[in-house]
């Protein structure tokens, strides 16, 4: 059974950039490129830049934490629609691989969603594979009004 | 009883931005200033910048997450000497209040020093109060040549 | 690709209460029961005692992350055998639902199976149905000589 | 600043297995004894048992963790009273060193107590020493009618 989205892939995506803008680096360039969004899974990619990279030529913790956290975002305006002051409550990751330099793809879904507290789930490849390089849940604080 | 630090507080602020001259906004400035570097515990300032806000006007989950794993590398440093290929495996962290636009403060400690295996403790708060706005635990690998 | 098991359900059940005895209930009673076991994945039901209840009239947090922790446990031995040093290092659960006073069935994978360290996933349902009632993340150690 | 509490330790002791007499071993023993209750802080202990011991001769991480989540829960008790409703929503915990077979103390207090939420940080030692054995931190929800 799937749930309806609210908003399109492209509208979330935009949405993220309008009320976060100091995410876009360089004041234009978009961190993360929405997929494909559902009510129940969106799909980011993160392209790789030299940004991002840490010793070893691979991409940092950080910067899949940070992913971890947009996805689970995204998620939220995907099957809620326009909740920016939805916030996060809870995160846990596991680093599981060195991805190495390359495009990461992030997936979201719902472990629960529920009228205050959303838990979620993001596992994260390299572009183009199946073997996670990294694992996430996280819970998102809904405020009272949505 | 106290271990004795392989770094100085300078010495590991400067050797971050050495092995990872990406972390520098803009090339020069440096997000992470060290504040204290002992062998059991380093405390970190985060000076607040436009680039760290999400909506609602409080330093993002992700700059949060970020300075706590940073935080924790710079303990290591600080205990060990310069290990660039230290790596994250694991990272809980909890978001308790929403610290405003302001500058924040992490302390790290060891909850373990293996030789495999760091875990760490770091406690975030806005500078100058000691209510934390988050906290986090987390675990580097050791490389085994150190 | 699937991995091949080196012990059976039937075999990785009996080895546990051959390695740990303390856990049979009055010295006799299972409180887990190997429902499949396959070298990526076993499920492990849980049945209801009142031992089990807290208050509220539902299965305690407790009994569910030992079951978490023991499925992970078995998946272990199921992929590489005998083992029974295999220490958990880490384990976060997120509870869900209240699944109410009855069986439970956890569903346990590898997200990561290295040398040394296996990082698993734990999916506990209600028996019969596939909404979890709690999801887990855990880290076991594995002993160098396996 | 220190918080009043609203239950002495016996009290909150003997409210545990009031509410939850399934914790009684054999009907009768006490698995935690409250040794101190505060405001902001409890202390509880948990006696070795047999029962408690996994291979390797050592406390077993279910056990610390129902002492973690139990410390956590007597810590509500202990600052708003009776509040049996109160229910874990995560919990995080961190095996650092194998305890042996020996009485360990577990130190709770809070990181955030909130309307809705707690968050609180647990610190188990081997009874007499302060190098800790784990070290959880978990979230509970309270009920509205608090």
């Amino acid at each position: 059974m799937t749930s309806p989205a609210k908003m399109s892939a492209r509208g979330i995506e935009d949405y993220l950039y309008e009320v976060f803008p100091q995410m876009l680096r360089g004041g234009t360039e978009r961190p993360y490129r929405v997929v494909h969004a559902g009510g129940d899974a969106v799909r980011v990619r993160m392209p790789c830049t030299e940004y991002l990279v840490r010793p070893g030529g691979t991409v940092s913790g950080p910067a899949m934490m940070a992913l971890a956290d947009a996805a689970a975002y995204l998620l939220i305006f995907a099957r809620l629609g326009r909740v920016p002051m939805a916030v996060t409550t809870n995160l846990n990751i596991n680093f599981l691989r060195m991805p190495g330099a390359v495009d990461l793809i992030a997936d979201a879904g719902f472990l629960k969603l529920g009228k205050r507290l959303a838990a979620m789930e993001i596992t994260i490849c390299r572009d183009g594979e199946d073997v996670p390089v990294s694992h996430a849940t996280c819970t998102y604080s809904i405020p009272p009004d949505v």
